[in-house]
């Protein structure tokens, strides 16, 4: 069992800076990472969608004989982890939760910030979280939908970018905000852009890497870490998507710190 | 028969431009329309995710009796519509031949260019059906993939959306077309936009207006024409989602010239 691997799950690609802080954090874990490239993006889609999607994925994953998952999405985190655990009898560690741990540590004034998908927004997941974790806070949320095709396309430091993100953080610049919350796997990719425009008295938070640290925790927690050698990554990461694998490998290349070698699609519908 | 509807597709809510131009010029005829907004967007995916999505909504739809298809989709028309029409006996029109028609009998200096989704631009079928139609013809294509985000986002008449267009459009500029078609349901919404960029000697093409007609002269052709009276729209048109409706509804209500009111979301995994 402590040799099974951790199934990592996204929309898409975004879900790699997720995997990649888990690489570098927990490097004797193996990993099975599922991207619904078929079904991309899940940020605009609706909360029983999105609760379809991941209940699919999962028993994929289960498939694999995955001793644990993470949903490095913060959309399905949002909408469909309790729901989830409900279902299923094996840990499951989201983004949101170590993402509003963090952010409820991180403020001195109890003002935060969050970014993210409508969905992510809507949900106000965040901020149930956030009050747990820490009362006497305001959350401010703020759904930016142009991000992450800005992101897809590569336009990290563009014009473009800059008005759209001057236009999305106006909002929060006036709200005496302290820490804001990157709530999308894909908007740690913006980080200069948001931080020039947010300032330095403004911390911002990325749940990747608190997601991780929180995997760590689980896996000892229920005794299932692994204790063996670090392998090769290609002895340690399996990839699999819901459409075209060369795609997803050149996005993957970019983000991961080795070369993907095996990529396999499959057809999610019928999990 | 003849008192049947038509079935018209689409990735999501775009291709209501195409279903209000077949309501316009057509109006004794019923419809059934699909949008499939839990898997959308279609431009950025495979051909091979295309076609199957492609072959379950038509599946869906002959469960409603339609006596033609229309692919209100520049991308599944692009990828889908010759497998589709070798795996179904009924007729099927999609938008990219009539596009391709009406851009051949346009152009006088044989210079066309394209504007559309990356598959769509990827596939190469529109410039195919135009040399078809018409030898000695140049087709320069150019993908705009942020065309789509940004009118969804409502961003029709805005700096942003200049910017971006301006970009996209720089390289057709230079390259001495006289014609331009919108290959994509979304970007007759940015038509002032674009006739302001390329200026008063392109002209800009709508496949929207001659799919209709191609439509019209398929049913005239097979017999099918309705021979009824109009009645009203809530008994002549039929709306299905594979996400949820209230949003759906929302963007239908602002492009079609009555009121929804019956929308039903259907699981279309299943067929």
């Amino acid at each position: 069992m402590n040799n099974a691997p951790i199934g990592v799950f996204d929309s898409g690609v975004g879900g790699l800076t997720v995997a990649r802080e888990i690489m570098r954090q927990i490097p004797n874990e193996r990993i099975v990472y599922f991207g619904d490239t078929a079904r991309v993006p899940y940020g605009s889609k609706s909360k029983d969608i999105i609760i379809k999607y991941s209940r699919q994925i999962i028993r994929f994953l289960l498939t694999e004989n995955v001793k644990a998952i993470v949903i490095a999405c913060n959309t399905a985190s949002a909408f469909a982890i309790e729901t989830m655990q409900q279902e299923f009898d094996i840990p499951i560690v989201g983004v949101v939760k170590p993402g509003a741990k963090v952010a409820a540590e991180t403020t001195k004034n109890g003002r935060i910030g969050l970014i993210g998908t409508e969905g992510t927004i809507r949900s106000g997941v965040y901020a149930d979280y956030i009050k747990s974790f820490r009362e006497n806070t305001e959350v401010i949320g703020k759904a930016c939908p142009l991000f992450v095709p800005l992101v897809e396309e590569g336009m990290l430091h563009d014009e473009v970018t800059d008005i759209v993100a001057n236009r999305y953080l106006s909002e929060l610049k006036n709200k005496d905000i302290d820490t804001l919350i990157m709530g999308c796997t894909h908007y740690p990719l913006l980080r200069s852009t948001v931080a020039k425009i947010m300032g330095e008295g403004v911390n911002l938070v990325n749940p990747a890497y608190e997601t991780a640290i929180e995997l760590k925790n689980v896996l000892t927690r229920e005794n299932i870490a692994n204790v063996c050698e670090v392998d090769s990554p290609s002895s340690m990461y399996r990839f699999y998507v819901s459409d075209d694998e060369d795609k997803f490998k050149t996005f993957a290349n970019s983000i991961l710190p080795f070369d993907i070698t095996m990529t396999q699609q499959i057809n999610i519908e019928e999990y």
